[in-house]
């Protein structure tokens, strides 16, 4: 695949399918390529000598050399015409047609062979079923939309073309401009994380911002989106998080219904800032596009207007960030500035005869607290207020501060000139408080995720030919279920699990309880039980003399519960103290998207009932092994609430990095369950197993 | 007090304090009524004969009657000019001038002394500290605000002033209309209860909007309102929710840091819509103020955009509302008049091609269909669709059904049009998908709020004199804390407790225990130890025979772990089975605004760590009490999960309401904590006690 830059920075742009006929799309772009690109464009159809005044060409071999192709011939001879460009030497090509997998299975036939001849020649594809893109600083708007986008540094993708229309009418009014625009289409062959790292690579991109409905290879997304967040903020939509979204996105694209919590999770771990809404994804990117990265998470608030005053508090509370402590010093200076009913603790409260000065004075100060890592100037309109004054001055503050501002001047007509102004110096304003704080929430979120670093996971000394030996045994047994007996699995990757032995005879049980000290538990092992309690497959606290009986009985329960079960036999295993431990729970399954999911709880109602988890895409590192353990609500439990000695969370959070590595590891294990793992004062244990096997895999 | 709708329709206003002086309060206000009011205006200062051309008096005597007077006078002097309005009749008067209790102790006394002559002299008092008021019908702008509001029928109360003026600029340009608007200023006499009520009986009134810091007297409010919004929906913003945000409210206007859960509790209990922002505050009243009342929660989304659908989508499955599962005849008749490659699946996608006629099409067939209470058209900008157009068809569409219908026209310069066209057809447009969905989902909650029968506390048959003995104790032994010796406390309110006796010597405890089937439970009385079990106050399963050894013990270990505690004795009590149980705590404590708060969880972890738990304004009915256990998050282990006999829940929701009624009954009780209230398959019982008793109160 040739660099992706060519897309949005051809010389010349070829129509393959352009024509003069009113109303059609291969008009449509023509036009709009006319109309503004500073390259050159070349029309292409066979039927056609000249359209709209420019010199058509048959084919892409007798025109002259094209950088990027559009595509706008119908579906029958797409492929035809893709060769054609490819044989002339074009790299980048855009498919507008649709008719691809999107309906039907002659189409997604059609689809695999594009994707077959893109690989072959190597070429940039963008959709098909895609309404173009756009690339601002040569002009060049390769879409049939109504719209050209204005200059920018926000970055835009989207699978869903309608969204671009609709965003760029309003944006368009709103002043907001973009650098490059592209309409995702089929994501054939380019997806979201080819745009991600394209973007992440270009100066000129300040934001990346998109809306998708899914993403093609979740984990290659969330290692590609890493790299670039470090840098360059991405903000996204992912639409379908709901059932109801997630069935109405599966009809729209045909997007595969991930889970919403890997996407959660997924995207989390890709240091992407999720939006909920078109609203809040551009709240977001006004703020992430124009103003300096904060210093601290410290806002100070400057109104004339108690009450909105204290809706941007709560809209603080809300969020990530929190009101600045003032210094002594910024509260002098504060109350020498402002008359004696002003409030000068945050928020400042300059009240309702504040005119611009004294707006500028309190914001000045609270600038200089070092506190305070951003502003918010929220004014309600008053006779003596200008807001278009306000707008110059907050600017001029900025001049010598590199602090991120924004404004909230409230109201409607009286905003309008304020706003263009403040945009020009690439201060966002916003109509509500909450909105406001929206925008500086993402700068602090951002700087959060770039002073994180990126993960990596810790690769720790393990038996892996050991464990590849366990995996077999499902083959060997020809059930891909494992349970119990393969324990020795999590000890060949360094889990403790307790002392023990499967024994098929109760004098060799008993010989095993004996030469473990103190009283054993006895449990049933069979890949058909799986709830070993419930059918008195287990007991418990069973002295050395009674193994032997203990052991008949479990047997019999077992083969009176299912006579046709397989039984391995019965495990002989140490007693725990359990008194002070918890029991914990670590799990794996696997997403279409994102691969293999780990996931952490404690055991019994604060998974089944509480669903109180963590969740987490492996592999993963140390802290995002500690963060599973700490964002659970019980989590004090294991950190010695109630009187409790504290488990050894050390210890719990490098299982949870082991079992990472076993799984990422072997992709041949599908579904893994270690629970109950006992986290207690002297570490954890490994007390019970299950696992699914692709034997195929193997 | 008089009649409050005199306030918005007087026939003569007066301006106390009248002035021409430029930039004076009084002259803004003379102005904004001298512009459009239809009445008469009076203007009053002692030092002009007129003021702006018109004749002016020097008093409210001399004066022409006057139906309501705005007072601007300077603070020294307000309580004279209100004495000197109530001499000459005047009954309505709004105050606003500053000055009162928010500036100091002296302002503390003036306001005293101004709620003192309003009640001598039974007056309507606005203020002070207000913007002032308005009413729209007969153009009277009392107010010294830039700008006067539209007509319409949403009535709007304020805590602040500067919220009026920025949410009236910004109303005017989006063409939002108001029937009364009030700045509640101080709210010394008149305060959100009695507008709210005044607009529950307004026929013009259709929805109640208002910004709050806080609520007077919140019981009453819950009372007052719960009755209106049987009728007439109220949404509310009340800040202060977050611990910052409550902090500067309090700073800004003394309002008491209430706390947010009796807030959260109370506002939901009176069937106030509580609205986050002033956007989701006016997305939730466009939509209430004009559209009809849905049938059922089923949305029908109509679109021509794919991505917008899901996003509808999503917005749908986060609300109350979901999406309508059509009929078989609805998607056939879909089918029929879509295109094949359109979705005739909720969310209808007409796809990009779709003209008005197809919109129109779907709208119709998707509103016909019995499982649609509501609609949103969802479009995307095209080069067919014209949305003018399109607004004119919705409207036309609805002529026939009574069904609400919003409409998410999203872009920006090319919805002004459309959006004129359907404001004045009572058609909220919305810039995005999901405030579209917060409108619709406004009333979906008010029909809920509607649906459910005003609560009244089930009264029962209970022993007041028993229980005020009780209470006594406190009294006699001047300790304002009861405990375990207090249980009769609850058997007067028909609470169950177990069988047992409070002794004082070992063998009396004997005695007792030989009276009880079984094994017997031994507790320390002590108002002096709290935590029984920690210090070996409590001893479990004691037989017959060692009941006197075990009293020894444990009045012995109370001695040593607190010498000077005052003992009280033992009580010997029957043993439950706990093993079917599960610990519940219900509690009550009071709150400065609400009153006696009832809480409801279930024991230890869940309410020490999980803080799971439930809470109502108290009295309460049978709905809220069982609304209380289904809440918590811990709900399913009592109704039997993971195995467990379920609870006796109906007795649950009983004793909740038994307590309502006892914390309801005898205001003296401060705080009261049932811990742990046992609940099994066979009834509750109260193991434990502490309340603590205000002894001025009995």
């Amino acid at each position: 695949m040739g660099r992706l830059s060519e897309l949005f920075d051809p010389e010349t742009v070829a129509v393959v399918g352009a024509t003069d006929r009113d109303g059609a799309v291969g008009r449509a772009i023509l036009e709009n390529l006319r109309d503004e690109f500073t390259g050159t464009v070349v029309p292409i159809n066979p039927s056609r000598e000249e359209v709209l005044g420019i010199e058509c060409y048959p084919d892409a071999s007798s025109a002259p050399p094209i950088d990027l192709a559009v595509v706008v011939v119908p579906p029958e001879i797409v492929l035809e015409s893709i060769r054609d460009l490819a044989e002339a030497g074009t790299e980048n090509v855009v498919i507008i047609t649709a008719g691809f997998s999107e309906t039907g299975s002659e189409g997604a036939d059609r689809e695999r062979q594009l994707r077959e001849i893109a690989e072959e020649n190597d070429l940039n594809v963008v959709g098909p079923n895609s309404l173009g893109l756009m690339a601002t600083p040569n002009g060049m708007n390769a879409t049939f939309g109504p719209e050209s986008a204005l200059e920018g540094s926000i970055s835009f993708m989207s699978q869903s073309g309608a969204f671009i229309t609709a965003v760029l009418d309003w944006a368009n009014e709103q002043g907001i401009g973009f650098q490059d625009v592209v309409s995702l289409g089929n994501k054939t062959v380019l997806d979201e994380t080819d745009f991600v790292r394209e973007w992440g690579d270009d100066p000129a991109t300040d934001v990346i911002i998109g809306y998708l409905e899914d993403i093609a290879d979740g984990r290659e997304f969330v290692d590609a989106a890493r790299e670039v967040t470090d840098d360059t903020p991405v903000v996204l939509v992912k639409s379908g998080r709901t059932d109801a979204g997630a069935q109405a996105a599966s009809s729209h694209t045909g997007a595969i219904a991930g889970s919403e919590r890997a996407y959660e999770a997924g995207l989390d771990q890709a240091g992407v800032l999720r939006a909920h809404s078109v609203q809040e994804l551009f709240d977001s990117a006004r703020a992430l596009s124009g103003l300096p990265e904060p210093e601290t998470d410290g806002v100070a608030v400057v109104t004339n207007a108690g009450g909105p005053g204290v809706l941007t508090t709560d809209a603080v509370g809300d969020s990530t960030l929190e009101m600045a402590n003032f210094t002594d010093q910024t509260i002098a200076a504060l109350a020498a500035a402002m008359p004696d009913e002003a409030n000068v603790y945050n928020p400042i409260d300059a009240i309702g005869d504040a005119d611009v000065e004294r707006f500028a004075e309190a914001l000045e100060i609270a600038l200089d607290d070092p506190a305070v890592g951003s502003a918010v100037i929220v004014a309600a309109p008053t006779a003596v207020l200008s807001y278009d004054e306000l707008a110059e001055t907050v600017i001029e503050s900025l001049e010598d501060h590199d602090t991120p501002v924004v404004t909230c001047l409230m109201g409607g007509r009286r905003t309008a000139g304020a706003e263009k102004t403040l945009r020009k110096s690439g201060v966002p304003n916003y109509f509500d408080p909450s909105r406001a704080v929206t925008g500086l929430d993402a700068l602090a979120r951002f700087r959060e995720i770039r002073a994180q670093p990126v993960a990596e996971p810790t690769t720790f000394d393990v038996d892996r030919r050991r464990a590849r030996d366990v995996l077999g045994r499902a083959k060997r047994r020809d059930d891909n279920r494992l349970g119990i007996e393969s324990m020795d699995l999590l000890e060949a990757y360094g889990i403790p699990t307790p002392t023990g032995e499967i024994v098929d005879d109760p004098a060799r049980a008993r010989e095993v309880a004996e030469s473990i000290d103190g009283d054993v538990v006895l449990k049933i092992v069979s890949p058909d039980i799986s709830h070993k309690s419930d059918i008195g497959g287990v007991k418990v606290g069973v002295p050395d003399d009674e193994v032997y009986d203990a052991y008949e009985d479990v047997v019999s329960r077992a083969r009176t519960y299912q006579p046709d079960a397989t039984i391995v036999g019965v495990q002989v295993q140490e007693m725990l103290d359990l008194e002070s431990a918890t029991e914990t729970i670590v799990g794996m399954n696997r997403d279409p998207q994102f691969g293999p999911l780990l996931l952490f709880g404690l055991g019994g109602i604060f998974v089944e009932i509480l669903e109180d988890t963590s969740i987490r895409v492996a592999p993963i590192g140390e802290d995002e092994a500690r963060e599973m353990v700490d964002e659970i609500t019980a989590a004090p439990l294991l950190r010695g609430a109630r009187g409790r000695e504290p488990a050894d969370i050390e210890r719990v959070v490098e299982t949870i990095q082991r079992l990472s590595q076993l799984v990422t590891d072997f992709p041949a294990i599908l579904e893994l369950d270690v629970n109950p793992l006992v986290a207690g004062p002297e570490g954890v244990q490994a007390i019970d197993l299950r696992l699914t096997v692709d034997t195929e895999k193997l």
